[in-house]
């Protein structure tokens, strides 16, 4: 083996970049994740995880840590460095560039998940960390007795209006049609008295100096209306982190993620996808179903090494 | 809703059916895991899992009650009960007679498992228990410094035969054609001193008075030979626990396997399916897939009870 040279290169150490480190070394393959600096992806911004199974609650950052920690312990290597692009040579030969240097593999394993989805208006960017936030739940707690707004209708949403309000003077939740959360949520969230529900309106201004304290609203009932607020949490959704995977030319879904088969291989042989970026698991995106998916591309990857003669037994 | 009236009753309490109790009282459906009396399926017969990612190591019963236990804090019934059977009057009425009684459910989830494949010799039965195992690593321990004959050569045989060697005097692996298992296990296994491999030869007899002392082999190498053991253990596959599905109609694979779509549905509306008796995650039987696959599958559910009309924000 020349140097730099693995059996596996995984980028992204999230729930399913982990799981595929972890199953990778079980399958005594030689694994490289290459990641950011904060392992665990987007979980880690996840307060109280109490749905992955086996933890009855635990906080997210140290659950993407256990997970990073055991794909080390077994033996994997993990490197802070960004993928800028991904060459395949021929069959089993893969050549990884990073803002730091060079890895050959066999094959690749892309779990590089997805980020929080923009509004789209001015002075967002400007505006984040003044006041703004794409996490209610990692960065709510900085609003402790003020008011603040959460934009979006959806799980995450909900759920983080749930753990603001807990502390926050009031909460609005502002969003277009319906709160199309977990009726668990939703029940939780409207018998809290420190929550209004906003609904039939669209956030169009940012408005602030040194930092946001009023938004502009677009409503269906009642035309513009202003609403004073310290902070404002946009919370509509998820964008595939999908630049690598659009450079190598891998097939994307109209909503940009990665297509895959049941075995978690896409396009190219060799190259599997893992997690959040992918359509797999019914377009359920959880920790569990991410760790899953993980493990199936790491058996997928073990496969293509050996030829594809290793059958499971329990078939 | 009527006495005894559930959203969602799961027949099984494994991996799949807690993780899908688990989903399921988080999207506050009134939920019944119907199961034997020892939790956690196939995986409670697991000495140590190392490959659950969370858990850098765990007892498999350990990790059985602490899924089942998690559901049950959620809010999830839990009654010892066999199902005898399952009649579909309409949609969303689902009539789950047991033993003891009878319930009605608006959806059912199916994750009734696998069970060890026998070797189909005669006196197999009888000798079950007397000398005869099929699960190394739970009956391992009685063969403390005596000699143990292994049969299989897939994944649970060689664990089986990497566990028992630390404290058995000696241990026989007999197989037919190759070890088709995780390389690290097989790799493990050679670097033994007190395991021997027996490769293309079939057990055909069953020798013993009051308890198995000797097997007769039938070899390519050598024709029949007689091996004096006090033990074997058969770790040849699993069969799937299909009865139930069967006697529904459901659809199953050519191996007996319940066929199901990616959201974990079967043929029957209303019924889903997850885990190791069903055919998803690309065959790979691991609890982190039966665990995700309890997760859509309960998400399928509260789909199908809330008409479809809910739709995920993240897709």
């Amino acid at each position: 083996m020349k140097q730099h040279e693995y059996d596996v290169i995984i980028v992204g150490a999230g729930s399913a970049g982990a799981s595929a480190a972890i199953y990778s070394t079980r399958y005594a393959m030689k694994t490289l994740m290459l990641a950011g600096p904060m392992p665990g992806g987007l979980i880690t911004w996840a307060s109280d995880v109490e749905n992955y199974p086996g933890f009855e609650s635990i906080n997210g950052f140290e659950l993407g840590k256990k997970f990073v920690d055991q794909a080390i312990k077994l033996g994997s290597e993990y490197k802070i460095e960004t993928v800028k692009a991904i060459e395949k040579n021929d069959e089993m030969s893969f050549k990884v560039m990073t803002n730091d240097g060079e890895y050959f593999a066999k094959s690749v394993i892309l779990a590089t998940g997805t980020n929080h989805r923009k509004l789209g208006i001015e002075r967002e960017d400007e505006m984040r960390g003044k006041g703004l936030s794409y996490c209610a739940t990692c960065d709510g707690f900085f609003f402790k007795d003020k008011i603040v707004a959460i934009i979006g209708g959806g799980n995450s949403a909900v759920e983080g209006a749930n753990d603001i309000a807990a502390y926050a003077k009031h909460v609005y939740i502002i969003y277009r049609s319906e709160l199309r959360a977990a009726p668990i949520y939703v029940e939780n969230l409207r018998n809290l008295k420190n929550v209004s529900e906003i609904k039939g309106a669209n956030v169009i201004e940012l408005i602030g100096d040194v930092s946001l304290n009023r938004v502009k609203l677009d409503t269906e009932f009642n035309g513009s209306e202003y609403l004073d607020i310290d902070g404002v949490f946009i919370e509509i959704g998820y964008i595939p982190n999908n630049e690598l995977a659009k450079s190598m030319g891998i097939d994307l879904t109209t909503g940009g993620y990665v297509k895959v088969d049941s075995g978690m291989g896409t396009n190219i042989s060799g190259v599997f996808c893992a997690g959040d970026i992918n359509n797999a698991s019914n377009q359920f995106h959880q920790q569990v179903t991410s760790a899953a998916e993980g493990a199936i591309a790491a058996q997928s990857a073990f496969r293509y090494i050996r030829g594809l003669d290793w059958v499971v037994e329990e078939n």
